[in-house]
């Protein structure tokens, strides 16, 4: 398990607490539509409501995380930077919302990151450290780099603001829509999006059920619900690369206690949701955004007739690779 | 020049008909939103409004006329059905607004369209006819489908109700946004979007100026307004295949009056268009809708500092076949 952020620093998020992150990042982040598509709605039998986190700033709802992360610094601390490994959407987002802030960020990134992701990074004057692709490369590179700078250590999810930011998704949704959703479907991956969900839904949709959907080639958070206990991820290889990552020592036991439950879905059954929403719903999505829908569509009898919101998670994607094309 | 249609059947649209036009079609289309992009103005030096006709049903601006000409039918009319020839978006929003008034749409098509495009058709329940791929096959199949059923033919641009559904889109644009364009930019084919905008801006919005956004490879209409008179196009090849036709009766002389000016840009410049969209808006959007776009890029001294409608005509593509991917 991850235990790169200590879980005892802060306490978890309270109801207040999502209020006034919800206020102190509105005015950096976007509010994201929610879209509806009659043709998914007759497929899968279900009111869909499709939150479009893939329209965020840093084209994922990892933008409000980092946000509410780097606004939560003392100025001192702020005045230092963030720092972060990834080579995905948190690095991204972090990049951009320091950028924003006009603090620097420090995102490890392997060496062998792809191009794409490099160049989004650099394009929001990320200042990119190399180091090998090795768990103990990425964490004594962003070791030494905390050394010499004094920057803020932003996990990607094992961290109670991040989860406090993610969280607003979810409230946000809740303003925008006069309903409450029987069931909210969001991606999982290191499970900061579900956590934040699960406090939100606590707080303020108690009555709606929350579920993590996940690669069935990534499927540790399915196994370590079922077990009881938690269960890394081994190196899996799924087209979803966001839900990659394993649980924290945070979102473990969060998601462990609040979840309803957690499905799993095919590779297959990922890329055909992904392709639907593109070609039905003219917009882009990610393959780990498409996980929910195709968890949907793979339990099309639980359902049927209810009212279910799906986060799109992000919309970042190498068009110049898609997974239709060969 | 295209006279399939009697352009003195009906006089063009007045003010009155617009705001009937508007109310007339609005419990059946989408109200489709105006998206911005921080990347493209910073790109462009212009501030861009992109009125998202990609997301109306049928996937493009087309479902506006089709559904008004249909709903200007008489009661009489409208039992016999309608009837078209295009193997492109006018023949799915047709086909579209048929089913959805509960009337029959026979589309004429020829026997090399894409699979995708008969497909679309065909999920809207559109009676296909097929022709071979010759001007003359097209006219005598719809004519003889004309004499065995009387369904009334609507012509894709050269109609004066299909012109008045078009024009809603801007007008639409004029009701979402507080402050009116300095310019705004549909693509041009046949120019009935065009021609609608231009009623549009004539009577809401006199001061905005309209311009029309063609392929070099596919000019008639550039070429026309230079010379003075109609010249039609020779069988253009360009990746923006809804704009390949030419001006109509009713559409030339309108544009040729009324037109700020038209823009030609390089296939080259539609795909890098259509690539900024897809990878920075999120946004699936068809290559003739990218030509606006690419006519700001190409011309960007002209458009500084200035408001900017853009019309993203559609977001019909064949996703397995990316201009991009080889």
């Amino acid at each position: 398990m991850d235990t790169s952020a200590n879980p005892a620093k802060h306490a978890l998020p309270k109801k207040e607490d999502i209020l006034l992150a919800f206020e102190r990042i509105s005015d950096y982040v976007k509010q994201t539509p929610v879209l509806t598509c009659n043709t998914l709605n007759q497929l899968s039998g279900a009111s869909l409501l499709f939150k479009c986190e893939n329209f965020q700033k840093g084209g994922a709802f990892k933008y409000r995380g980092a946000t509410n992360a780097i606004l939560r610094l003392s100025a001192a601390q702020a005045s230092r930077g963030v720092c972060t490994h990834s080579s995905g959407n948190h690095a991204q987002a972090l990049a951009l919302a320091a950028q924003n802030q006009g603090i620097d960020a420090h995102i490890v990134m392997p060496d062998n990151a792809p191009e794409v992701k490099v160049n989004a990074v650099r394009g929001y004057n990320g200042k990119i450290t190399y180091c090998e692709p090795t768990l103990e490369a990425r964490e004594s590179t962003l070791e030494k780099i905390q050394q010499e700078t004094g920057a803020e250590f932003i996990h990607p999810y094992n961290n109670v603001n991040v989860i406090e930011g993610q969280a607003t998704c979810f409230f946000e949704f809740l303003q925008q829509t006069e309903t409450k959703p029987d069931y909210v479907i969001t991606p999982l991956g290191g499970g900061g999006l579900l956590s934040g969900t699960l406090l939100t839904a606590r707080y303020f949709s108690p009555k709606t059920r929350i579920i993590g959907a996940e690669p069935l080639m990534a499927n540790d958070a399915w196994q370590s619900l079922r077990a009881g206990t938690f269960i890394p991820s081994d190196n899996p290889q799924t087209i979803a690369d966001g839900l990659k990552t394993s649980l924290g020592t945070i979102t473990w036991p969060l998601i462990r206690d609040n979840v309803h439950d957690i499905l799993t879905v095919s590779e297959e059954s990922i890329v055909n949701a992904m392709f639907w929403v593109w070609e039905r719903m003219k917009i882009v999505i990610e393959p780990s955004a498409a996980v929910p829908l195709a968890a949907v569509l793979e339990n099309s009898a639980m359902f049927q007739g209810k009212r279910v919101a799906i986060i799109f998670s992000g919309g970042n994607v190498d068009l110049k690779k898609l997974p239709w094309i060969s």
